[in-house]
């Protein structure tokens, strides 16, 4: 798993300077050539964090999902657009420039069944909802939290969204650079299904290298039925998407 | 505010006997009187922790909000029982005596719209997003996490319930008593909209008295605008009774 806009600086200055055509590949996208090239030599599955995407005349920040024999399985282009202000602080807005995607993405690879989304993505409670509703093991949000929000919610939410899911959650940033326009908390994670944090890292370059068992989604899940206890009388998550392709 | 079943043990032995008629009153229900008598006496609204609940053939586990005049504002039955069971851990059936409440409780106080949940009630998130927008400024939870969940999850829930709804949460658990059958983790504490702790306490009898600023709802909304940036076209929560109400 790579961080998100790991090919460019983060910035809206940049996406358009970084941007690929990741659908026309080749010398159009130099990074996803890359990523599917390392994944078919080395046999395994990436997550390849997320680039600024060209599309006709739309830019997306954009995540692809290679599967071991360098094929891509899956593309997901961040749902929701990072436009916040907390004056004196952070302020970033990120539809100047990106245009955000259309579905949520959720995908089956060798290991397990992946639900994605992209940083300010894991805000919203609903996603993780939908992919644990459509069977997801892991939940997998590259992300770029900042000096502002990283301490206030990069940890919290993974671990809500874990613990609320009864899934596991790995979230992979950039190492931080104080010299850069947007500086990045760092602290690449992996949360067990019980909202544990399993493995992490400071803000340093590092890389994470841990075990997922999936058997414990089972343990948690019977020990805690929530998905039985939930009270569809009272309230019910529509999938829309999911709604319309049933009907 | 008082913590979950405070005028009796918690335990499935003891809820019957220890279970009040909060609708028949007065001597049928000395802890709710006493309440009642307290909000009036010193003009507070009273977020009354919870007793069983007994009403016909059925028990209960209700909290009661009274008003500054002494009224019951509101009453709250459990809606999520807690039937969970982690070997050697932790095993309770709560569904062996009492029965499920059949709503959600939002009430309109002095002190703000709160939303009421008791304990388990908290982990189901979609109970928390219709409090949101049934516009809650507060959701008070009286619980009792124990020894096992309460490390985990206890401060973790209520932090994300927080953040994630852009709201103040308030939880109140009793002291812990190592020599009761049910051993509660404590650590009563208030959450600011940002999910930020703002007040808490040990595991000890101890009071919390802190202040609450709503205006800060309007700001944290302003900063991270989640409610508009939601995705409606992807997902929906349907609040089952206010559908209902409204058709």
């Amino acid at each position: 798993m790579l961080p998100e806009i790991w090919n460019s600086p983060y910035s809206n200055d940049c996406f358009p300077v970084y941007a690929e055509d990741i659908d026309a590949g080749g010398e159009a996208s130099p990074s996803t050539a890359m990523l599917s090239e390392a994944a078919g030599l080395l046999k395994v599955t990436i997550v390849g964090g997320s680039i600024p995407e060209r599309s006709g005349d739309r830019l997306y920040n954009t995540c692809c999902v290679f599967d071991s024999d360098g094929k891509l399985k899956a593309k997901h282009r961040k749902i929701h657009l990072f436009d916040i202000d907390i004056p004196g602080k952070i302020t970033f807005i990120e539809s100047k420039t990106l245009t955000a995607g259309e579905t949520p993405t959720i995908v089956d690879t060798e290991v397990g069944r992946i639900g994605i989304g992209i940083c300010y993505d894991i805000r919203f409670q609903e996603l993780a909802i939908i992919y644990a509703a459509r069977g997801a093991h892991l939940i997998c949000y590259p992300g770029a939290f900042n000096m502002t929000t990283g301490p206030l919610h990069w940890e919290l939410l993974q671990r809500a969204r874990a613990a609320d899911n009864q899934l596991y959650v790995a979230t992979c940033s950039p190492a931080r650079d104080v010299a850069a326009g947007y500086v990045a908390w760092g602290h690449s994670t992996l949360v067990g299904p019980f909202g544990e944090v399993l493995a992490t890292t400071e803000h340093e370059e590092d890389i994470i290298i841990a075990e997922i068992d999936y058997s414990l989604l089972e343990v948690r899940r019977t020990n805690l039925p929530l998905t039985k206890q939930r009270r569809g009388d009272l309230y019910q998550l529509v999938d829309v998407q999911r709604l319309k392709s049933d009907s």
